[in-house]
Protein backbone atom coordinates (compact mmCIF):
# COMPACT_ATOMS: atom_id res chain seq x y z
CA UNK A 1 0.00 0.00 0.00
CA UNK A 2 1.27 3.51 -0.92
CA UNK A 3 0.02 7.29 -0.18
CA UNK A 4 0.18 8.23 -3.38
CA UNK A 5 -1.82 5.42 -4.91
CA UNK A 6 -4.39 5.90 -2.16
CA UNK A 7 -4.48 9.44 -2.56
CA UNK A 8 -5.10 9.63 -6.49
CA UNK A 9 -7.96 7.27 -5.57
CA UNK A 10 -9.31 9.74 -3.12
CA UNK A 11 -8.71 12.62 -5.90
CA UNK A 12 -9.95 10.68 -8.31
CA UNK A 13 -13.45 9.93 -6.40
CA UNK A 14 -13.53 13.95 -5.78
CA UNK A 15 -14.75 14.70 -9.25
CA UNK A 16 -17.70 16.88 -7.78
CA UNK A 17 -17.10 19.20 -5.85
CA UNK A 18 -19.45 21.93 -4.45
CA UNK A 19 -18.95 25.28 -5.86
CA UNK A 20 -17.64 26.50 -2.58
CA UNK A 21 -14.68 24.93 -2.91
CA UNK A 22 -11.88 26.82 -4.73
CA UNK A 23 -9.43 24.68 -4.54
CA UNK A 24 -9.98 20.94 -4.17
CA UNK A 25 -7.91 18.29 -2.86
CA UNK A 26 -4.55 17.86 -4.36
CA UNK A 27 -2.63 21.11 -3.40
CA UNK A 28 -0.81 21.73 -0.42
CA UNK A 29 -4.22 23.17 1.27
CA UNK A 30 -7.86 23.07 0.18
CA UNK A 31 -9.77 26.55 0.32
CA UNK A 32 -13.30 27.48 0.48
CA UNK A 33 -15.45 31.07 -0.13
CA UNK A 34 -17.32 31.60 2.72
CA UNK A 35 -20.53 32.98 2.70
CA UNK A 36 -20.16 34.31 6.32
CA UNK A 37 -16.99 36.06 7.56
CA UNK A 38 -16.87 33.93 10.96
CA UNK A 39 -15.46 30.48 10.37
CA UNK A 40 -16.58 27.59 12.94
CA UNK A 41 -14.04 24.86 13.48
CA UNK A 42 -13.70 21.62 15.72
CA UNK A 43 -11.52 18.84 15.86
CA UNK A 44 -12.64 14.79 16.77
CA UNK A 45 -10.72 11.80 16.79
CA UNK A 46 -11.46 8.32 16.33
CA UNK A 47 -9.34 5.82 17.75
CA UNK A 48 -9.22 1.60 17.68
CA UNK A 49 -9.46 0.70 21.03
CA UNK A 50 -11.38 3.85 22.51
CA UNK A 51 -13.99 4.83 20.14
CA UNK A 52 -14.46 1.71 18.05
CA UNK A 53 -13.16 -1.71 17.90
CA UNK A 54 -11.48 -2.39 14.41
CA UNK A 55 -11.77 -6.12 15.02
CA UNK A 56 -15.51 -6.21 15.52
CA UNK A 57 -17.02 -2.88 14.39
CA UNK A 58 -17.79 -2.72 10.55
CA UNK A 59 -15.70 -0.56 8.46
CA UNK A 60 -18.32 1.50 6.97
CA UNK A 61 -19.44 2.18 10.52
CA UNK A 62 -15.96 3.55 11.48
CA UNK A 63 -15.65 5.80 8.69
CA UNK A 64 -18.78 7.14 9.58
CA UNK A 65 -18.66 7.92 12.88
CA UNK A 66 -15.33 9.93 11.89
CA UNK A 67 -17.15 12.39 10.32
CA UNK A 68 -20.66 12.14 12.07
CA UNK A 69 -18.91 12.99 15.48
CA UNK A 70 -17.62 15.88 14.58
CA UNK A 71 -20.86 16.96 12.85
CA UNK A 72 -22.30 16.54 16.20
CA UNK A 73 -20.67 19.52 17.53
CA UNK A 74 -21.86 21.38 14.69
CA UNK A 75 -25.45 20.54 15.70
CA UNK A 76 -23.70 21.70 19.35
CA UNK A 77 -23.44 25.05 17.75
CA UNK A 78 -26.35 25.22 15.40
CA UNK A 79 -24.52 25.94 12.76
CA UNK A 80 -24.19 24.88 9.32
CA UNK A 81 -21.29 22.56 7.89
CA UNK A 82 -19.18 24.14 5.14
CA UNK A 83 -16.71 21.37 4.56
CA UNK A 84 -13.77 19.14 6.67
CA UNK A 85 -10.66 18.03 6.21
CA UNK A 86 -9.27 14.46 7.70
CA UNK A 87 -6.01 13.20 8.91
CA UNK A 88 -5.99 9.44 8.97
CA UNK A 89 -3.10 6.40 10.45
CA UNK A 90 -3.14 3.40 8.97
CA UNK A 91 -1.72 0.25 10.34
CA UNK A 92 0.73 -1.05 7.95
CA UNK A 93 -0.98 -4.13 7.21
CA UNK A 94 -4.22 -2.67 7.02
CA UNK A 95 -4.49 -3.31 2.90
CA UNK A 96 -5.55 -0.59 0.03
CA UNK A 97 -8.86 -2.15 -0.26
CA UNK A 98 -10.03 -1.76 3.11
CA UNK A 99 -8.49 2.23 3.00
CA UNK A 100 -10.44 3.08 -0.07
CA UNK A 101 -13.58 1.46 1.85
CA UNK A 102 -12.68 3.68 4.56
CA UNK A 103 -12.11 6.79 2.59
CA UNK A 104 -15.09 6.39 0.59
CA UNK A 105 -17.56 6.52 3.41
CA UNK A 106 -15.92 9.27 4.93
CA UNK A 107 -16.18 11.27 1.89
CA UNK A 108 -19.60 9.93 0.96
CA UNK A 109 -20.88 10.60 5.08
CA UNK A 110 -19.19 14.37 5.09
CA UNK A 111 -20.96 14.75 1.48
CA UNK A 112 -24.31 13.56 2.49
CA UNK A 113 -24.44 16.28 5.02
CA UNK A 114 -23.00 19.14 2.32
CA UNK A 115 -19.90 19.18 4.19
CA UNK A 116 -17.33 17.96 1.27
CA UNK A 117 -14.28 16.60 2.49
CA UNK A 118 -11.61 19.21 0.55
CA UNK A 119 -7.78 18.01 2.14
CA UNK A 120 -6.18 15.14 4.29
CA UNK A 121 -3.06 13.58 5.17
CA UNK A 122 -2.16 9.43 5.31
CA UNK A 123 -0.17 8.17 7.60
CA UNK A 124 0.97 4.65 7.12
CA UNK A 125 2.61 3.71 11.00
CA UNK A 126 3.26 1.51 13.00
CA UNK A 127 0.40 1.85 15.33
CA UNK A 128 -3.27 1.07 15.17
CA UNK A 129 -6.10 2.98 13.15
CA UNK A 130 -6.86 6.43 14.11
CA UNK A 131 -9.15 8.69 12.44
CA UNK A 132 -8.41 12.28 13.17
CA UNK A 133 -11.48 14.86 11.43
CA UNK A 134 -11.62 18.81 11.98
CA UNK A 135 -15.26 20.16 10.61
CA UNK A 136 -15.85 23.70 9.04
CA UNK A 137 -19.12 25.33 9.84
CA UNK A 138 -20.79 28.87 9.37
CA UNK A 139 -23.19 30.54 11.37
CA UNK A 140 -25.20 31.34 8.62
CA UNK A 141 -27.72 33.55 9.64
CA UNK A 142 -28.19 31.79 13.60
CA UNK A 143 -25.76 33.24 16.51
CA UNK A 144 -23.99 30.20 17.76
CA UNK A 145 -25.62 28.46 20.46
CA UNK A 146 -22.86 28.50 23.47
CA UNK A 147 -22.25 26.31 26.97
CA UNK A 148 -22.34 29.31 28.73
CA UNK A 149 -25.72 30.54 28.62
CA UNK A 150 -27.80 28.76 31.24
CA UNK A 151 -29.91 30.57 33.33
CA UNK A 152 -31.11 29.96 36.94
CA UNK A 153 -34.46 28.65 36.16
CA UNK A 154 -34.40 27.27 32.77
CA UNK A 155 -35.22 23.81 32.02
CA UNK A 156 -32.91 21.63 31.19
CA UNK A 157 -33.68 19.39 27.79
CA UNK A 158 -32.62 16.76 25.52
CA UNK A 159 -33.55 15.06 22.02
CA UNK A 160 -33.90 11.36 21.71
CA UNK A 161 -32.97 8.69 23.98
CA UNK A 162 -29.74 7.94 26.27
CA UNK A 163 -27.82 5.03 26.89
CA UNK A 164 -26.36 1.97 25.69
CA UNK A 165 -24.79 3.21 22.71
CA UNK A 166 -21.76 1.13 22.64
CA UNK A 167 -24.00 -2.17 23.02
CA UNK A 168 -26.59 -1.12 20.94
CA UNK A 169 -24.48 0.37 17.63
CA UNK A 170 -26.08 3.42 18.40
CA UNK A 171 -22.81 5.22 18.51
CA UNK A 172 -22.26 4.26 14.28
CA UNK A 173 -25.37 4.66 13.47
CA UNK A 174 -26.47 7.97 15.40
CA UNK A 175 -28.00 10.71 13.46
CA UNK A 176 -26.00 14.00 14.31
CA UNK A 177 -28.77 16.43 15.42
CA UNK A 178 -27.92 19.58 12.44
CA UNK A 179 -31.80 19.99 11.61
CA UNK A 180 -32.97 20.10 15.20
CA UNK A 181 -30.59 22.33 16.18
CA UNK A 182 -31.12 24.58 13.16
CA UNK A 183 -34.42 24.49 13.83
CA UNK A 184 -34.16 25.29 17.66
CA UNK A 185 -31.18 28.20 16.80
CA UNK A 186 -33.45 29.97 14.37
CA UNK A 187 -36.72 29.98 15.68
CA UNK A 188 -36.87 32.87 18.70
CA UNK A 189 -39.61 30.73 20.52
CA UNK A 190 -37.54 27.88 20.51
CA UNK A 191 -33.83 29.43 20.57
CA UNK A 192 -31.87 28.03 23.60
CA UNK A 193 -29.98 29.66 25.95
CA UNK A 194 -27.16 26.96 26.00
CA UNK A 195 -26.50 23.80 24.14
CA UNK A 196 -24.12 21.36 24.16
CA UNK A 197 -24.09 17.64 22.42
CA UNK A 198 -23.87 14.51 25.08
CA UNK A 199 -20.51 12.85 23.49
CA UNK A 200 -19.22 11.88 27.26
CA UNK A 201 -22.62 11.23 29.20
CA UNK A 202 -24.90 13.61 30.75
CA UNK A 203 -23.33 13.02 33.66
CA UNK A 204 -19.79 14.41 32.39
CA UNK A 205 -21.26 16.82 29.42
CA UNK A 206 -24.41 18.65 31.85
CA UNK A 207 -21.64 19.52 34.47
CA UNK A 208 -19.87 21.18 31.73
CA UNK A 209 -22.48 23.47 30.55
CA UNK A 210 -22.81 23.98 34.64
CA UNK A 211 -19.60 25.58 35.16
CA UNK A 212 -19.16 27.35 31.65
CA UNK A 213 -22.97 29.17 32.80
CA UNK A 214 -22.18 29.31 36.39
CA UNK A 215 -25.07 27.70 37.59
CA UNK A 216 -26.06 24.42 39.43
CA UNK A 217 -28.34 21.77 37.61
CA UNK A 218 -31.02 18.96 38.87
CA UNK A 219 -31.93 16.35 37.33
CA UNK A 220 -35.60 14.16 37.90
CA UNK A 221 -34.49 10.59 37.33
CA UNK A 222 -38.32 9.57 36.50
CA UNK A 223 -38.23 11.81 33.30
CA UNK A 224 -34.60 10.54 31.56
CA UNK A 225 -35.95 9.30 28.35
CA UNK A 226 -33.95 5.98 28.81
CA UNK A 227 -33.24 3.93 25.94
CA UNK A 228 -35.09 -0.01 25.93
CA UNK A 229 -32.85 -2.43 28.08
CA UNK A 230 -31.14 0.41 29.76
CA UNK A 231 -31.34 2.02 33.33
CA UNK A 232 -30.83 5.71 34.92
CA UNK A 233 -26.80 4.71 35.13
CA UNK A 234 -26.56 3.99 31.18
CA UNK A 235 -28.81 6.92 30.47
CA UNK A 236 -26.56 9.59 32.44
CA UNK A 237 -22.87 7.52 32.16
CA UNK A 238 -22.70 5.28 29.17
CA UNK A 239 -21.19 8.89 26.91
CA UNK A 240 -21.49 8.43 23.05
CA UNK A 241 -25.31 9.40 22.92
CA UNK A 242 -24.91 12.30 19.88
CA UNK A 243 -27.90 13.41 21.18
CA UNK A 244 -28.31 17.39 21.69
CA UNK A 245 -28.72 18.83 25.54
CA UNK A 246 -30.00 22.23 26.05
CA UNK A 247 -31.43 24.60 28.66
CA UNK A 248 -34.41 27.21 28.24
CA UNK A 249 -36.75 29.42 29.43
CA UNK A 250 -39.03 29.39 26.57
CA UNK A 251 -40.51 26.43 26.08
CA UNK A 252 -43.46 25.91 27.76
CA UNK A 253 -44.62 23.15 27.73
CA UNK A 254 -41.92 21.23 26.11
CA UNK A 255 -42.25 20.79 22.08
CA UNK A 256 -42.81 16.77 22.41
CA UNK A 257 -40.99 16.25 19.47
CA UNK A 258 -38.87 18.58 16.59
CA UNK A 259 -38.60 16.68 12.99
CA UNK A 260 -39.86 13.35 14.99
CA UNK A 261 -37.50 13.21 17.70
CA UNK A 262 -38.44 13.32 21.11
CA UNK A 263 -37.60 16.61 23.07
CA UNK A 264 -37.48 15.67 26.69
CA UNK A 265 -37.73 18.21 29.42
CA UNK A 266 -35.69 16.56 32.19
CA UNK A 267 -34.39 18.99 34.71
CA UNK A 268 -33.85 22.80 36.10
CA UNK A 269 -31.14 24.90 36.51
CA UNK A 270 -30.40 26.26 39.88
CA UNK A 271 -28.20 28.69 41.57
CA UNK A 272 -24.91 27.31 42.68
CA UNK A 273 -24.41 26.15 46.13
CA UNK A 274 -21.25 24.03 47.67
CA UNK A 275 -22.76 21.24 46.78
CA UNK A 276 -22.15 19.12 43.63
CA UNK A 277 -23.06 21.02 39.98
CA UNK A 278 -25.42 18.70 38.91
CA UNK A 279 -27.13 16.22 40.93
CA UNK A 280 -29.82 13.71 40.06
CA UNK A 281 -32.76 13.36 42.29
CA UNK A 282 -35.17 9.76 42.16
CA UNK A 283 -39.00 9.95 43.35
CA UNK A 284 -37.79 7.96 46.72
CA UNK A 285 -36.26 11.11 47.57
CA UNK A 286 -32.54 10.34 47.03
CA UNK A 287 -30.35 12.91 45.30
CA UNK A 288 -26.80 11.63 44.07
CA UNK A 289 -23.89 13.91 42.39
CA UNK A 290 -24.37 13.40 38.75
CA UNK A 291 -21.04 13.34 37.78
CA UNK A 292 -19.68 10.57 39.87
CA UNK A 293 -21.34 8.89 37.20
CA UNK A 294 -20.02 10.59 33.95
CA UNK A 295 -17.50 8.65 31.28
CA UNK A 296 -14.55 9.86 30.01
CA UNK A 297 -13.62 7.93 26.58
CA UNK A 298 -12.33 4.55 28.39
CA UNK A 299 -9.10 7.02 30.04
CA UNK B 1 -4.20 11.44 33.75
CA UNK B 2 -7.34 12.77 33.08
CA UNK B 3 -8.84 14.37 30.32
CA UNK B 4 -10.40 17.15 31.76
CA UNK B 5 -7.44 18.22 33.72
CA UNK B 6 -5.53 18.23 30.67
CA UNK B 7 -8.21 20.80 28.69
CA UNK B 8 -7.81 22.65 32.36
CA UNK B 9 -4.09 23.19 31.78
CA UNK B 10 -4.62 24.60 27.99
CA UNK B 11 -7.54 26.85 28.72
CA UNK B 12 -5.67 28.69 31.63
CA UNK B 13 -2.66 29.16 29.52
CA UNK B 14 -5.50 30.61 26.70
CA UNK B 15 -5.81 33.57 28.52
CA UNK B 16 -4.48 35.91 25.74
CA UNK B 17 -5.93 35.11 22.26
CA UNK B 18 -5.91 37.71 19.69
CA UNK B 19 -9.03 39.61 19.13
CA UNK B 20 -10.32 37.82 15.63
CA UNK B 21 -11.07 34.30 17.81
CA UNK B 22 -14.47 35.30 18.71
CA UNK B 23 -15.40 31.81 20.60
CA UNK B 24 -11.97 30.37 22.34
CA UNK B 25 -11.04 26.98 23.12
CA UNK B 26 -13.98 25.49 25.54
CA UNK B 27 -16.65 25.08 23.34
CA UNK B 28 -17.74 22.96 21.37
CA UNK B 29 -16.36 24.73 18.13
CA UNK B 30 -13.83 27.57 18.41
CA UNK B 31 -14.11 30.47 16.23
CA UNK B 32 -12.40 32.95 14.19
CA UNK B 33 -13.53 36.16 12.23
CA UNK B 34 -11.68 36.24 8.74
CA UNK B 35 -10.78 39.55 7.33
CA UNK B 36 -11.16 37.66 4.05
CA UNK B 37 -13.86 35.30 2.36
CA UNK B 38 -11.78 32.57 1.41
CA UNK B 39 -10.41 30.16 3.74
CA UNK B 40 -7.56 28.04 3.18
CA UNK B 41 -6.76 24.76 5.23
CA UNK B 42 -4.05 22.11 5.76
CA UNK B 43 -3.99 18.95 8.01
CA UNK B 44 -0.93 17.33 9.07
CA UNK B 45 0.14 14.43 11.31
CA UNK B 46 3.00 13.70 13.11
CA UNK B 47 3.16 10.10 14.64
CA UNK B 48 6.12 8.58 16.83
CA UNK B 49 7.69 6.20 14.65
CA UNK B 50 7.14 7.96 11.28
CA UNK B 51 7.74 12.00 11.73
CA UNK B 52 9.68 11.25 15.23
CA UNK B 53 11.34 8.89 17.51
CA UNK B 54 9.46 9.55 21.35
CA UNK B 55 12.57 7.50 22.29
CA UNK B 56 15.05 9.90 21.06
CA UNK B 57 13.83 13.33 20.55
CA UNK B 58 13.06 16.40 22.57
CA UNK B 59 9.58 16.77 23.00
CA UNK B 60 9.90 20.54 22.57
CA UNK B 61 10.89 19.78 19.21
CA UNK B 62 8.41 16.89 18.40
CA UNK B 63 5.40 19.63 19.47
CA UNK B 64 6.88 22.23 17.83
CA UNK B 65 6.72 20.12 14.23
CA UNK B 66 3.49 19.45 14.65
CA UNK B 67 2.78 22.92 14.08
CA UNK B 68 5.50 24.48 11.53
CA UNK B 69 4.91 21.64 9.90
CA UNK B 70 1.62 22.54 9.02
CA UNK B 71 2.54 26.21 8.54
CA UNK B 72 5.34 24.90 5.73
CA UNK B 73 2.12 23.97 3.87
CA UNK B 74 0.73 27.74 4.50
CA UNK B 75 4.32 29.02 3.28
CA UNK B 76 3.89 26.75 -0.18
CA UNK B 77 0.87 28.43 -1.14
CA UNK B 78 2.25 32.17 0.16
CA UNK B 79 -0.89 32.22 2.40
CA UNK B 80 -0.72 34.08 5.72
CA UNK B 81 -1.77 31.51 9.04
CA UNK B 82 -5.04 32.35 10.69
CA UNK B 83 -5.88 29.64 13.20
CA UNK B 84 -5.32 25.88 14.00
CA UNK B 85 -6.68 23.15 15.87
CA UNK B 86 -4.97 20.42 17.09
CA UNK B 87 -6.30 16.33 17.85
CA UNK B 88 -3.76 14.62 20.38
CA UNK B 89 -3.29 11.08 20.90
CA UNK B 90 -1.78 9.86 23.90
CA UNK B 91 0.00 6.69 25.16
CA UNK B 92 -1.95 5.65 28.77
CA UNK B 93 1.41 5.57 30.23
CA UNK B 94 2.76 9.49 29.03
CA UNK B 95 2.04 11.28 32.36
CA UNK B 96 0.49 14.56 32.82
CA UNK B 97 3.50 16.83 32.79
CA UNK B 98 4.83 15.95 29.37
CA UNK B 99 1.49 16.06 28.26
CA UNK B 100 1.46 19.89 29.71
CA UNK B 101 4.57 20.66 28.36
CA UNK B 102 4.04 19.48 24.81
CA UNK B 103 0.61 21.36 24.75
CA UNK B 104 2.68 24.37 25.76
CA UNK B 105 4.90 24.23 22.90
CA UNK B 106 2.54 23.59 20.50
CA UNK B 107 0.39 26.96 21.62
CA UNK B 108 3.53 28.74 22.23
CA UNK B 109 4.67 27.54 18.82
CA UNK B 110 1.84 28.22 17.02
CA UNK B 111 1.39 32.05 18.74
CA UNK B 112 4.94 32.85 18.02
CA UNK B 113 3.74 32.17 14.13
CA UNK B 114 0.63 34.54 14.49
CA UNK B 115 -1.77 31.31 14.14
CA UNK B 116 -3.57 30.70 17.42
CA UNK B 117 -4.38 26.82 18.59
CA UNK B 118 -8.30 27.62 18.94
CA UNK B 119 -9.81 24.35 19.73
CA UNK B 120 -8.07 20.46 19.84
CA UNK B 121 -9.36 17.26 20.90
CA UNK B 122 -7.23 14.69 23.15
CA UNK B 123 -7.62 10.61 23.54
CA UNK B 124 -5.75 8.82 25.70
CA UNK B 125 -5.41 5.50 23.85
CA UNK B 126 -3.18 2.04 24.09
CA UNK B 127 -1.18 3.14 20.86
CA UNK B 128 1.72 5.53 19.99
CA UNK B 129 1.99 9.45 20.35
CA UNK B 130 0.28 11.06 17.65
CA UNK B 131 -0.08 14.84 16.92
CA UNK B 132 -2.92 15.67 14.18
CA UNK B 133 -3.01 19.76 12.97
CA UNK B 134 -4.80 22.11 10.92
CA UNK B 135 -4.41 24.93 10.03
CA UNK B 136 -6.76 27.81 8.57
CA UNK B 137 -4.71 30.34 6.19
CA UNK B 138 -6.14 33.09 4.22
CA UNK B 139 -5.20 34.77 1.15
CA UNK B 140 -4.25 37.88 2.82
CA UNK B 141 -3.81 40.19 -0.81
CA UNK B 142 -1.98 37.46 -2.08
CA UNK B 143 -3.39 35.23 -4.55
CA UNK B 144 -2.76 31.50 -3.23
CA UNK B 145 0.50 30.23 -5.47
CA UNK B 146 -0.95 26.53 -6.58
CA UNK B 147 0.97 23.54 -8.15
CA UNK B 148 -0.19 24.04 -11.28
CA UNK B 149 1.40 26.90 -12.94
CA UNK B 150 4.93 25.72 -13.96
CA UNK B 151 5.22 26.82 -17.85
CA UNK B 152 7.50 25.42 -19.97
CA UNK B 153 11.09 27.55 -19.67
CA UNK B 154 10.65 28.34 -16.24
CA UNK B 155 13.90 27.96 -14.32
CA UNK B 156 13.08 25.90 -11.01
CA UNK B 157 14.26 27.46 -8.02
CA UNK B 158 14.93 25.57 -4.13
CA UNK B 159 15.50 28.38 -0.77
CA UNK B 160 18.00 27.15 1.85
CA UNK B 161 19.56 23.46 1.62
CA UNK B 162 18.21 19.92 0.90
CA UNK B 163 19.09 16.82 2.43
CA UNK B 164 20.23 14.97 6.09
CA UNK B 165 17.36 16.83 7.60
CA UNK B 166 16.79 13.74 10.16
CA UNK B 167 20.30 13.27 10.81
CA UNK B 168 20.98 17.05 11.18
CA UNK B 169 18.16 17.63 13.26
CA UNK B 170 16.52 20.19 10.71
CA UNK B 171 13.40 18.25 11.29
CA UNK B 172 12.36 19.49 14.64
CA UNK B 173 14.15 22.60 14.08
CA UNK B 174 13.27 24.04 10.19
CA UNK B 175 12.01 27.69 10.13
CA UNK B 176 8.40 27.36 7.51
CA UNK B 177 9.36 29.87 5.14
CA UNK B 178 6.44 31.63 5.53
CA UNK B 179 8.25 35.74 5.21
CA UNK B 180 10.02 34.19 1.83
CA UNK B 181 6.51 32.90 0.44
CA UNK B 182 5.06 35.80 1.36
CA UNK B 183 7.97 38.03 -0.30
CA UNK B 184 8.07 35.82 -3.35
CA UNK B 185 3.82 35.65 -3.68
CA UNK B 186 3.67 39.35 -3.32
CA UNK B 187 6.44 41.07 -5.64
CA UNK B 188 5.02 41.13 -9.02
CA UNK B 189 8.88 40.41 -9.87
CA UNK B 190 9.42 37.58 -7.82
CA UNK B 191 5.79 35.95 -8.14
CA UNK B 192 6.18 32.21 -8.67
CA UNK B 193 4.37 30.30 -11.63
CA UNK B 194 3.87 27.62 -9.21
CA UNK B 195 5.23 26.72 -5.64
CA UNK B 196 5.40 23.20 -3.06
CA UNK B 197 6.69 22.98 0.31
CA UNK B 198 9.67 19.79 0.23
CA UNK B 199 8.41 17.63 2.67
CA UNK B 200 8.66 14.55 0.72
CA UNK B 201 12.03 14.91 -0.96
CA UNK B 202 12.77 16.61 -4.16
CA UNK B 203 12.23 13.16 -5.65
CA UNK B 204 9.09 12.97 -4.59
CA UNK B 205 8.31 17.30 -4.82
CA UNK B 206 8.92 17.98 -8.27
CA UNK B 207 6.96 15.06 -9.55
CA UNK B 208 3.73 16.38 -8.05
CA UNK B 209 4.32 19.91 -9.57
CA UNK B 210 4.96 18.53 -12.96
CA UNK B 211 1.73 15.59 -12.71
CA UNK B 212 -0.14 19.44 -11.76
CA UNK B 213 1.16 21.35 -14.06
CA UNK B 214 1.44 18.56 -17.16
CA UNK B 215 5.47 19.54 -17.80
CA UNK B 216 8.85 17.79 -17.17
CA UNK B 217 11.76 18.96 -15.14
CA UNK B 218 15.52 18.17 -15.40
CA UNK B 219 17.42 19.34 -12.56
CA UNK B 220 21.34 20.20 -12.81
CA UNK B 221 23.09 17.93 -10.36
CA UNK B 222 26.15 19.98 -9.80
CA UNK B 223 23.61 23.30 -9.07
CA UNK B 224 22.05 21.60 -5.94
CA UNK B 225 22.55 23.52 -2.43
CA UNK B 226 23.30 20.32 -0.52
CA UNK B 227 23.96 20.09 3.03
CA UNK B 228 27.27 19.91 4.53
CA UNK B 229 28.16 16.13 4.93
CA UNK B 230 25.53 15.00 2.31
CA UNK B 231 25.75 14.39 -1.18
CA UNK B 232 23.15 14.30 -4.17
CA UNK B 233 21.46 11.34 -3.00
CA UNK B 234 20.37 12.92 0.32
CA UNK B 235 19.67 16.05 -1.30
CA UNK B 236 17.12 14.52 -3.75
CA UNK B 237 15.71 11.15 -1.59
CA UNK B 238 16.07 12.66 2.17
CA UNK B 239 12.77 14.17 2.63
CA UNK B 240 11.90 16.78 5.52
CA UNK B 241 13.25 19.70 3.71
CA UNK B 242 10.44 22.08 4.52
CA UNK B 243 11.81 24.49 2.18
CA UNK B 244 9.98 25.78 -0.65
CA UNK B 245 10.25 24.86 -4.32
CA UNK B 246 8.78 26.82 -7.09
CA UNK B 247 9.14 28.22 -10.48
CA UNK B 248 9.60 31.18 -12.32
CA UNK B 249 10.01 32.80 -15.87
CA UNK B 250 11.09 36.15 -13.94
CA UNK B 251 13.91 35.44 -11.81
CA UNK B 252 16.68 36.27 -14.34
CA UNK B 253 19.37 36.74 -12.78
CA UNK B 254 17.75 34.71 -9.27
CA UNK B 255 17.64 36.68 -6.47
CA UNK B 256 20.52 35.00 -4.86
CA UNK B 257 18.56 35.38 -1.28
CA UNK B 258 15.55 36.39 0.15
CA UNK B 259 15.38 37.07 4.25
CA UNK B 260 19.17 35.84 4.67
CA UNK B 261 18.07 32.37 2.79
CA UNK B 262 19.65 31.04 -0.14
CA UNK B 263 17.41 31.11 -3.27
CA UNK B 264 18.92 28.63 -5.61
CA UNK B 265 18.05 27.76 -9.41
CA UNK B 266 18.74 24.44 -9.75
CA UNK B 267 17.08 23.30 -13.16
CA UNK B 268 14.71 24.11 -15.69
CA UNK B 269 10.81 23.31 -16.49
CA UNK B 270 10.54 21.73 -20.06
CA UNK B 271 7.83 19.64 -22.31
CA UNK B 272 6.45 16.71 -21.10
CA UNK B 273 7.89 13.63 -23.27
CA UNK B 274 7.75 9.94 -22.57
CA UNK B 275 10.61 9.65 -20.53
CA UNK B 276 9.99 10.42 -16.86
CA UNK B 277 8.79 13.62 -15.53
CA UNK B 278 11.33 14.89 -13.82
CA UNK B 279 15.16 14.07 -14.78
CA UNK B 280 18.12 14.82 -12.97
CA UNK B 281 21.28 15.54 -15.19
CA UNK B 282 25.30 15.29 -14.06
CA UNK B 283 28.15 16.89 -15.85
CA UNK B 284 29.54 13.49 -17.26
CA UNK B 285 26.23 13.56 -19.01
CA UNK B 286 24.49 11.07 -16.89
CA UNK B 287 20.85 11.78 -16.66
CA UNK B 288 18.60 9.31 -14.38
CA UNK B 289 14.72 9.38 -13.71
CA UNK B 290 14.45 11.72 -10.13
CA UNK B 291 11.32 9.58 -9.06
CA UNK B 292 13.14 6.73 -8.20
CA UNK B 293 14.79 8.91 -5.64
CA UNK B 294 11.54 10.05 -3.63
CA UNK B 295 10.60 9.13 -0.31
CA UNK B 296 7.76 8.16 1.57
CA UNK B 297 7.66 8.28 5.21
CA UNK B 298 9.21 5.05 5.74
CA UNK B 299 5.74 3.44 4.29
Amino acid sequence: MRELSLLQHIYAANAEMPAAVVIPPGDDMGAVRLSDATLLVTVDQVADGVHFDLACDPLPGIGRKAITRNLSDVAAMAAKPLAAVAAVSLPRDFGQDRAEQLFDVMRRTAAAYNCPLIGGDISIWPGKLLLSVTVFAEPAGVLPVLRSGAKVGDGIYVSGQLGGSLHSGHHLSFEPRLGIARTLGSTPALRPNCMIDLSDGLGCDLPRICQASKVAAIIEAEKLPIRTNCDWKNAVGDGEDYELLFTSDKLTPAPGSIDGVAITRIGEIVPLSHGPVATIRFQDGRVLDLSQHGWEHHS
